[in-house]
């Protein structure tokens, strides 16, 4: 069975994870361990444990349980003290303050998910997503750099650190140097997957690697992190982190509804425009999209998406190239 | 197998299902459902579920399952937003929240905790415990019952009751009726044991059984409760809600440490003074006692007590008069 992993974090990686589960796969997931927003984030400085939510994602992602378990790990309280809590992050640091260990806590979870494949943290050594602008300010702290706040703009972002450096988990790179194939994103590109490239270890083991990789290109821009990028924009700034070659890159040509349009323009985020070589057998066209309109107030993996990859056109297009 | 419940909630239940468990007795808990205080009670009055804490205590003491499911129901958050919340409370209430219902909430964590036996809520209906003390003063919540405050004396109880009147949950009567043997205690008189005793049909469900009854005497009195309350107070008033006869009473012959008498009588609490006649073949006298140096700070079924009732001790000396 061809194995294949998925490097990210968030909605993005929870999409692909989804649609790619369907498949006669080995499948595993690579996840960034940065996050420090929302109940995540909340977690991490009161607990000081480990940032949950995107292990949670991708866990809910490869479950094979009932369906309460899932709705349970994605559950998230509206009031009182849990408010903005979600279920899956306390299961998860529950474990980890209890065992002392993240592995021992996802261990557990995986059981009772019934995960079918392996998530697997970057990293398990605590550090935090930092960059620098243009204008020599330093943002430190993934959810400042994902949540720029009501600023008129924010000036381009001209490096992408880690504060302290950290080291790989051996486990991330052994899959990585098993893979069949490596899936990059769908996900935010500065907050979600050039955070597991900037791991100790990570760049050399893809190098290495003679997978074939696989870019989901971004279907919007990010305000504060992507403004304006086109897709050859964001492939230069993912090919700089990764330091090898892309095989395939697959882009969306489905159009947003006129109101999806709207609603994105107004926090200040566009499409990405498809600036890439036209006649090129490595670039991939596709509709690969759902356009959806969804209360903000909803599960974090969809708040603050209105259109996003569709699981199934996703794999469906991605399987044929492994 | 002999059909054997327990009537009652809180640590003293929790002890007595963990002696009984060990032996071949098919093993049920019909739980108060009145606890208002600490985090079942935040849980209760912000997410609007019934009170999960006593529920928690007994799937917990019935768990067959590996030891950390159990560390993971009974573990307690210390910082942050989760401060003082209990993981098998919060568990119980995501899935109360998630399925609308405590019956399949309880199902799965049944499930999950691998729990030999069964634990039924006395009432799936909302109630709060009330008393009016001889002084005409009306004490309206379980916690408030519970803890007086720095309040130099309370009046004694003089009536007891639930607002609103609820119905028993038709699980719990049918478990009385089967019944071969109903174990009352231990348990805090009037907010762990009588408010089960006071659900509509349970007073006429226990008369009508020809189930033995066993009642296990309290180790000390409770401030505010059962000031002052010698062996056969709590005997009388035990009867008086009961409504049908006792065929064993069990008390505990060790005396406390004199530390540990120092450390109650500082809390207006002291050894409940056996006054019950002396030769009864029905009064079980027999060392039954842990003496125990418990920090305050550690998990909410040990908080409140230095010395309990030792389970293995307890389960031995029951066993033979099933």
């Amino acid at each position: 069975m061809k194995k294949v992993i998925v490097i990210g974090g968030g909605t993005g990686t929870f999409v692909a994870l989804t649609g790619l589960k369907k498949y006669p796969l080995s499948l595993s997931a690579v996840i960034t361990m940065m996050d420090s927003g929302g109940s995540t984030g909340r977690l991490r400085d009161q607990l000081g444990v480990l940032p949950p939510g995107d292990l949670r994602q991708a866990l809910v992602a490869l479950s094979s349980s009932e369906k309460i378990w899932r709705d349970l790990f994605v559950y998230r309280f509206e009031n009182g003290d849990l408010s903005g809590h979600n279920f899956g992050n306390i299961f998860i640091s529950a474990l980890e303050k209890i065992t002392g260990s993240i592995e021992k806590a996802l261990e557990l979870a995986t059981k009772i998910l019934q995960v079918k494949g392996e998530v697997i943290p970057v990293t398990f050594q605590k550090t935090e997503l930092c960059v620098k602008l243009e204008n020599g300010q330093v943002i430190e702290g993934e959810t400042h750099i994902d949540e720029p706040g009501k600023i008129a703009r924010r000036a381009p972002i001209a490096r992408v650190y880690l504060y302290p450096q950290v080291s790989a988990n051996p486990r991330a790179l052994q899959k990585i140097k098993e893979a069949t194939a490596i899936i990059i994103g769908p996900g935010d590109l500065y907050t979600s997957i050039i955070p597991n490239l900037l791991v100790k270890g990570v760049k050399k083991a893809l190098a290495k690697s003679s997978s074939k990789k696989i870019f989901v290109m971004n279907l919007m821009t990010k305000y504060g992190q992507t403004t304006d990028f086109t897709a050859s924009d964001h492939f230069s700034e993912l090919k700089k982190h990764l330091g090898c070659d892309i095989d395939y890159v697959l882009i969306n040509t489905k159009r947003p509804s006129d109101q999806t349009f709207k609603w994105y323009k107004s926090s200040k985020e566009s499409i990405v425009f498809d600036d890439l070589p036209k006649k090129n057998k490595k670039i991939i066209r596709a509709i690969l999209m759902d356009d959806l309109i969804i209360p903000k107030n909803q599960s974090d993996r969809l708040r603050r998406s209105i259109i996003r990859h569709n699981p199934d056109l996703l794999a469906k297009k991605i399987f044929p190239l492994l």
